[in-house]
């Protein structure tokens, strides 16, 4: 008997599975236009700052926008939480493997303190930066007005899967168009990782996307809970529903590729795979102003009953603006992306992020496993 | 000269090469209804413990029972060839490696004591406790009228591989639809892996089938013999078979998985890939009430001219009640498993498990692989 | 601009990359018949002794015969170059790491004393046993007519890749057809791993196949040469060959797959594969009546110039009965050959190995892959 | 909904990835003709030296020579910078892990000496051997005519991607048709890696390609800018523009494989890929004359803001002509590449580097995974 199909898999890939092909013409890197645009902000790097406790605080948001980037502060994270939320961060980076996911369970759930949230945004605010702040879905009728009224620029609703129709029994789900409607800001949604759920989040009005769920270097839903999408996947699916999009509205809701990106050759890959700008966790939390002090954890690690999560010791090494710009003695591309980015556009002769969409990929052995035949000569 | 095809060789998916995709809507996880039926009897979640000795006991049943799901006992294990199973449990935690096969082999020599066969069974039914027992098909004809006599509830055929038809020169091989006649109980019949096999078996009149051939974390079933299935594709034929079945006869038969399972994002997969319940052992065998002792042991193990198994340290965790429900603090899938069904769920916005069936799975790399790119971080 | 396809790749299988599906119905491993036929002789297993020196030797040939099965002499190796070969395979066994290759070298660098071929042979034949040697096709010419005259019942020639055609200015290749003529007894010839070769040689009307270019655990061939094909693919292909030679000829050749076949698993996965038997190094070596005291090489390590082999310390286990028969203890397949075997036929319906060449074998992740997250368990 | 395909991804082979398949017919390796030709010159095996500082200087260059090859003088590396580079190659060799980069920085930083450029080639002229020169585009319009002048013979272009066309706002870029009436010498430019950039560069009328980007083992290209292709792939497809530009022109513009090459099995890869030629870098080295002192680093390495590369250890192991033409007692095909080379083409019955690009390859399982197998046995 043959064996009917229950269910069709489709293949996935991630970065470490894929390459970039260089193109039949070169370009000079020095003139590649890697701007990138929500709304009427327009940054002069493509690269933002993950919303989560080691990386983004008010210091770190400022130095962000100084950079030309962006950042987006937690505001269910330390920072609303506590007076002096470096006391807690401390705490953390000092706690052993053993104690600290229930450290963080309790440290996470103390209160938000809603003046806190105004505060935090005014001083990022006061530096001149952009701020973008973000909130999970369920905290977010509550939180958005206060934020927007405190005058923060970008309002981010991020969860690890948020979709555009959320059903329950017993509590109205939030409705984007409304919240739109209540905030005059960009409102920028995540996370997704399908061109259908991606679509439809487009379709209510917002101003861009966050792709990706399950990748992230301190993240462990995929163990926990069987879920997520390779990025490589999960941004080419969610860049096919952008241009989709585009066609039917004529409006460009950028992507921004969230989580797995370890050093400049999976940031270029992101680029190639469609997106229009790439949010950065472990990578940030290296640098010398990141808040972590050389750790990084994800922001659903804390859960009470189902932490999906785990510390991770990332070290601290250089300033922001070295990881970013360089110049740098390493060697494995945690550093100077930026340059990184525009050299790999050089090499394929893309001049600008829109045509890096374009270039070619193709699938190749994981660097892990090229990376023992060079140990073998070593050894 | 092209090369004939002398064989196709069709693809299979193991839980670690895939991975499931969130929806396009989401729910609340509070709502998922994850009920599970054999014929009349309703259980509150599709979660059975394995007819294996380092997991199920009197007492293990009793407590499966009254948290909502379902324990098989294995009729031709320690517990019917010993009076006091517990001291040669005891012994086998106690073994070195290099002891425990052949100590397993002497230990499972031991004849079956048939009045001990009432007795388990009796015990499990007085705490009020829905009663599942397990005996291989060489034993059914003889054990199975002993076993509904002393009141139990399901009846479990299983043993590696367990077709329909046997062939044999020297003995008649059981027959379903006759076993079904002689005793009033639901028979579960296992493990099968194809769509074949699985949909010859229902066509017996049998009430569920167990789907798996050597991917349980004790079992060398593949080493040795050569012979297995990957849980998701064995899963996802079954399933197929299943709903054949039910089409031409109108008769829902469960399918479940029973083997591979080692975290909630496993357990979540097998849902997505058509599982009407799952059979867990060696999550089970971490847990305080577990009479392995720490250990765990597959039954196949202890075959004394072929042994296939092997004798994992599991460890001792928490409570029954904490794998399955929580709250936790670790994060890597061990603990609270139905919080992480139901937390998939709602991020598939399924509601019921035959929703989840339909959730889209696509092949990703595996978390192993990905593991390493975390651990490079960390180092 | 499209890529033409300069080279077509097609995907080829190892052992460790396929599972056998079992059956829709099962059957009584005991009334399996594994019968193994070379023109007018039958062995009650199809298991052979490969021709290397770690294995092979007048005691061990003998051994093989008694048990049912075939062992083969190189007459090429330490047995024909050394009165006392015992000697040299101490020293082989007692050298180190670094010394082993240069002492190699220099011991298959002494000459082949043409009256120990005679002689092997005639001890073999003594004891009552089928007596097959070997010979590589530059030396067939002058070796074939001594050791059938000394009585051997079985030639093989073999060397690492072996046509049907050789193309020489300097000397006339081998031509089959008319070893056939000079020598009165059947002709095995091999290695062979495609569908062209294989077919080319059984026209040449000699009596077997033997298959493999690269998979033995001691051959460096394809880290050296670059040269090598998986034992499923290629047994496959072969079996297609034998196929298509019997349709065209009306004669059944055999086909022997050698090399690669490390436990159970494997050799079941060999006749899945479409082999009628398969040859054994490494697991032999590790017989306490195995000439190579817990060593095994390959018999292309010593070349002077190139040499493509590695010496691997098998330890030595149990004896040549037990690992053919059992009982045993140990669960990792290298133990109790035979009952594997038949157990596996036995889940998969196969009474005759013909049968077993039809059952179905999937592509599924490698054991070694799966073994990791046993580990994980057990840490 | 279906989800539309943002961009089609290919899958591409790298060396570890193929194996060759033995022929239908062999033929003797010491009949098989192994000649490289680029326009004038034929060397008598088609193996070439890098052009990297561990490899290449004025006596490598000689001996390569004279054994019948060639080597690549790098006019941008210590050999033009410095009187007497063999103190910072010292320097280079003793320097720590952590010093190496920011030394390699320092090192590669001072300017190049014009004299020096005349000097090196009239040195290797001197000897009587083939002078090849180096130069990335970016230095050729000035360093050519120098070169050409002092007496080189064939001139490389040379840098990580190098295409027909080079897009600038601030100058203007390389035109080869333009290089080639002002230098009266062959040109062989790389690297490339895809059909379309290969055929552009032949049309501009040069005399060989480089093939490769990213696969060497001290290059971290792929790891800093996600820039690569592995070289089956890309020797592959610039063979099918080699052979399309052929029918096009009726010019044979042969290609070299430059990178990745490890071994023998390696190098055997690469002409059946469709390499007419291979470059080496780490394998020559391990010479005993290598200027390297027993390490290597990749040209791209000192990039002063953004480096690319590694310092690996390979140790110094026998002298270049053993490593050609052997004899050896190691089995790992790092050396008697020649020997190795003859013999596969022997046992895939090619004569000619032509008809080795017609031999069958196939895709299996790496050795590295198949590695794991040998281990478990040896442990």
């Amino acid at each position: 008997m043959a064996t009917p199909q229950f269910k069709e898999l489709r293949r996935s890939y991630g970065f470490d599975e894929v390459a970039i092909v260089p193109g039949d013409i070169t370009a000079n890197p020095d003139h590649t236009n890697i701007d990138f645009k929500i709304d009427n902000y327009t940054f002069s790097m493509p690269i933002i700052a993950a919303a989560m406790d080691a990386v983004t605080d008010v210091n770190f948001a400022t130095l962000m926008s100084q950079l030309g980037g962006l950042a987006v502060l937690n505001l269910e994270g330390a920072q609303t939480r506590y007076d002096n939320p470096e006391e807690v961060l401390t705490e953390i980076a000092q706690a052993s493997g053993a104690e600290v996911t229930p450290l963080l369970q309790n440290i996470y759930s103390q209160p938000i303190k809603e003046h806190l949230i105004g505060e935090r945004i005014q001083s990022i605010k006061k530096s001149g930066a952009v701020c973008a702040v973000s909130v999970a879905p369920a905290n977010t009728k509550q939180f958005a007005p206060i934020a927007a009224e405190a005058g923060a620029d970008i309002f981010v609703v991020q969860s690890t899967v948020t979709t555009a129709c959320h059903i329950s029994k017993s509590y109205r789900g939030l409705i984007f168009s409304e919240l739109r409607e209540s905030i005059p800001i960009p409102i920028i949604v995540g996370n997704c990782v399908s061109y259908s759920a991606c679509l439809e989040l487009m379709r209510t009005g917002i101003s861009g996307v966050l792709v990706g769920v399950g990748p992230g270097a301190a993240c462990t839903t995929r163990q926990v809970l069987g879920i997520g999408v390779p990025q490589v996947t999960a941004t080419m699916d969610c860049a096919a529903a952008r241009d989709e999009y585009l066609r039917e509205s004529g409006r460009y809701v950028p992507i921004i590729t969230d989580g797995g990106i370890s050093n400049g050759g999976d940031l270029c890959k992101a680029f190639a795979s469609g997106a229009d700008a790439v949010m950065l966790g472990s990578i940030f939390a290296q640098a010398e102003e990141a808040p972590g002090l050389g750790y990084h954890w994800g922001m659903s690690h804390p859960h009470p009953a189902l932490p999906r999560g785990t510390r991770i010791k990332v070290g601290t090494t250089v300033t922001l603006e070295q990881i970013l710009f360089g110049p740098t003695s390493v060697t494995d591309g945690s550093q100077n992306l930026v340059g990184a980015l525009r050299t790999a556009m050089g090499a394929c002769g893309a001049l600008t992020i829109q045509e890096m969409h374009r270039v070619e990929m193709i699938i190749a052995p994981s660097i892990t496993t090229e990376g023992k035949s060079w140990q073998r000569l070593q050894s």
